[in-house]
């Protein structure tokens, strides 16, 4: 069993905390939820749909459940405090809706510590054969969205004089920029800059800012469509990757634990990369000699000699 | 007589190319423009006031036209090529209003060669005080329109199977972000995103993307209007820049014609930062010990051994 | 009681790895020694003075001990794992010496798994007052150095076919740059590219790597000597970091033991910064205007309008 | 013809300026060097092999001569000034060596106004395959020559009180890193950082820095040597451009003459990249996909909707 697929953080490291996660219904969402209510977190989750959610909601709540109906044979602890969810449908783009999932919220839990924003859409298409409203669309659901979110419960947080913790999933393209999902780039890149930004502008609030740019973590409900059939193995992400793997989502979780946690307390502002060296593989100029083999390296190593300019 | 308030490419650098400027009619995108009109292009500026544009217009073209009258007593070449300007009335953030611009380009033109986006908005103000469609108006017009120019235009070009440049203009905070200008800090970003994302899937149809990141140049349009009255004073721009200045409109107009000219052919998917090394001052964490007097650091020197915590 | 200032992984994390750490016998890499061995992991500590590691490796492992006992009491576990401690002297220029660290290392432990090059050196003056030798020194320390000891270890992990990872600790600077620190500026990007470069070269053999930049934490062994007497207070690194505070040690230990440990698994060439967003703070460009009073922004409110060079 | 081989600057843009070229015998550096005696500049070249400098200079001003005839039976302009070169033998690495080279500048010419740092050093190999010797030598060529060069000249600046421009060539691969060229990556990185440490502390002594990372530009003396043989078609730098073809030397010596030219006066601190788009097009995560032919997007575009995990 690889330690990677294991929950690092100390037990409790959320108690008793409140977070928002846009998208939590489904694919990584999800999972960051699901180690959020393991570590004593109260999560509401949103989407559009809210049956969806209710299922997702029912799930987390048996399985963890179950496993403290375990751990309370040894332990007798733990028993009243975290693991509750909160479904509210709520469509990001509409700034009322998002102002009313913020009431219903702080009418269930009296308070909110912690926004994820992760709801996200993206098109994988030649950017020419995009409409201008479909570009809109994606546009509207990351930029807009993340911004109605971040700014209507920013405010809650400012008037009310309480700290808050916002965590923003971005993506390693966001920087780089890509082709065939431009909207999407753009947008994450929006979303980068408002976490930078306000990092500094809110951080005399206790309001803290970071992000997370995920590499290829699979899901049955996003990557499957984005690479539908053949193109699946045609693409495979892990050839990308130097370390010739996809990200497990327990990973994932550790870390945006980590990140919206008191543990990470210093860092603000920051978009840390998990993606097994992806991005840099393709980056770096000469990372393609890869492909030669050792034995031509061999003969190489008595031609070549020292390249100098000078 | 400084060097870099001087025109510095060979004349004749733009004959024949036709450009479009967004916000052409005032400011940078004025002094832009001016400089492409001299190098022999035709210029199409757009803007929202159709009055505005054509004072601008006709100023131009005046001057323009008493330049050439010198010089031809010298050298009678130049007269009939370039120097002509087009205005069209278009809210960028309309779609339907950008295909109409094309279409007058196309018509009075015959073709486009040069995208400049440098249609803005900026709000300078803490970002809880602004509603959530003030932060949205800024987003529709900087992301928005400069997707809606280069998705129409570009359209066009991979259509007719014509190449064509595009130029962005971004600032220093699309990559650093920055507070009291999030929604602009969130939309630049977006922009610069599009600048890479694009370069990389267009360049197969020999349309090219560039940026520049402008630090202070002030203009009366938009930088009045931004730090009004006394602020101006106590927030020097000149201080934050290593040159201890701020730029010329001449020195910008020479980067942005340098990057819609075919001397920079090789250039794809770059930003340039223009700006004295105002972010790097601010960026560099001893950089603050500027500070420190000459005669202080003379005693510092005695005091100070090499620190090693090796 | 903050959290932060608390251990936060989960015990065992590091249980039987060996760690080497350069300059590990004071200020940050004593804290990551520390908290290593708290997790079960054998450290090697290095240093030129064999003394100074002496007195550190006997305060860590008393402290260790006395820990132990108590928590013994309760859960009986642990006794025997971890918490060894090794002194090797060994300055990190000299090939030599490195080997030699790297054989004391396997005779003692029989492996390693982790090596953090944390040791290093600064001066802290304006460029034209340092000798060309005196710039070399500090190449020599930081960057020469930790090329020592990465291409030593990674040769016998290869060798060996052993997997390991390494943790760079660089600065915001290395990326930004910095005046009057210049020659670390320019040892630690050299790092920082080695971080990024052998992370997509070596991942094929099982090797991983990442680097912190760390904000300011002040050591008694270092931050003292480089801002002595009353500069200290002139130039309160405090106002220069959004959070207004400087970051607690154990912030760092907590990240470094992540980046470590197989949780962080799936994060490859990363360079993970933790300064409570000073570098933000310095490098947006509106920033400064943190400092105009609530009262003011009331007024300019009424003023401001959209600013649309559109 | 493209406009893009030919130059681009106004004539006497370099008019009495006097440059030092380190490595300006051959292959780009050779390429800049001729431009700037166009544009009037007198030009030192430094190499380790005097008999190749002085090939290479001969060579050049017979060239410049035979312009300058052509020309001057029309314009009669232009004989004196600019189009000196003087070959100054030197070992970068040395600092007595790099201070002889000043003064045999100062003695020649009385001044030194620009400072090209071209020399450099690479090896192309698996890391693993390095002496730690190798390794020193390429840092030491790289970063050490390049901050003596910079140390030696600048202080000279400093001292007489005399404004310069440093323009220092590096890598796209000394941000990103780069497998196989690993010490490059790390010297080059240390030069990146050098230039944007001093452009902010020098900037007060009328000292201007910028680097320029340019992407493929074959040489003869270089490009042949580091991909031998059939290597050069497996590799096929031109696939890695989104542009499809390799530079022109005409190109980056348009760039670089701009950059050390006071044109670019407000420029500072800045690194431009001029590769085609090529670090992008790997970095991005979806670019890739350029691979699909168009009538499997006509397939997908049935296929795929919205991806919305809200």
């Amino acid at each position: 069993m690889n330690l990677y697929t294991q929950p690092m953080l100390r037990e409790d490291a959320l108690k008793d905390k409140v977070a928002i996660v846009t998208g939590g219904g489904s694919g990584l969402g999800k999972a960051m939820t699901k180690y959020f209510l393991q570590l004593g977190a109260k999560v509401v989750i949103t989407s559009r749909n809210l049956e969806k959610l209710q299922v997702t909601a029912k799930e987390l709540e048996d399985e963890l459940r179950s496993n403290r109906e375990f751990q309370n044979d040894n332990e007798k602890n733990n028993e009243q405090t975290g693991g509750k969810v909160l479904c509210v449908a709520c469509d990001v783009r509409n700034w009322d809706e998002v102002e009313a999932m913020k009431e219903a919220t702080l009418k269930e839990f009296g308070k909110i510590d912690i926004l994820l924003n992760n709801a996200a859409g993206n098109f994988i298409s030649p950017t020419e054969r995009l409409t201008h409203s479909a570009f809109d669309s994606i546009l509207d659901i990351v930029l807009k969205g993340t911004k109605n979110c971040t700014l209507s419960i920013g405010k809650h947080w400012i008037d009310s004089k309480t700290p808050g913790t916002v965590l923003n999933i971005v993506t390693t393209y966001a920087w780089t920029g890509s082709a065939y999902v431009v909207p999407s780039a753009c947008a994450k890149a929006g979303v980068l800059a408002m976490t930078r930004s306000l990092a500094v502008e809110w951080a005399k609030y206790g309001i803290r800012f970071n992000a997370i740019a995920p590499g290829p973590f699979p899901t049955k409900g996003a990557w499957d469509r984005l690479l539908p059939g053949d193109l699946q193995e045609k693409f495979d992400m892990r050839k990308k990757v130097p370390l010739r793997r996809v990200g497990e989502h327990q990973e994932l979780a550790n870390l945006a634990a980590y990140l919206v946690s008191d543990y990470s307390a210093y860092m603000n502002g920051e978009v840390v990369t998990i993606d097994g060296g992806e991005w840099l593989q393709g980056a770096g100029e000469f990372n393609m000699l890869e492909d030669i083999p050792q034995e031509m390296w061999d003969a190489l190593e008595a031609m070549i000699k020292a390249k100098k300019s000078n």
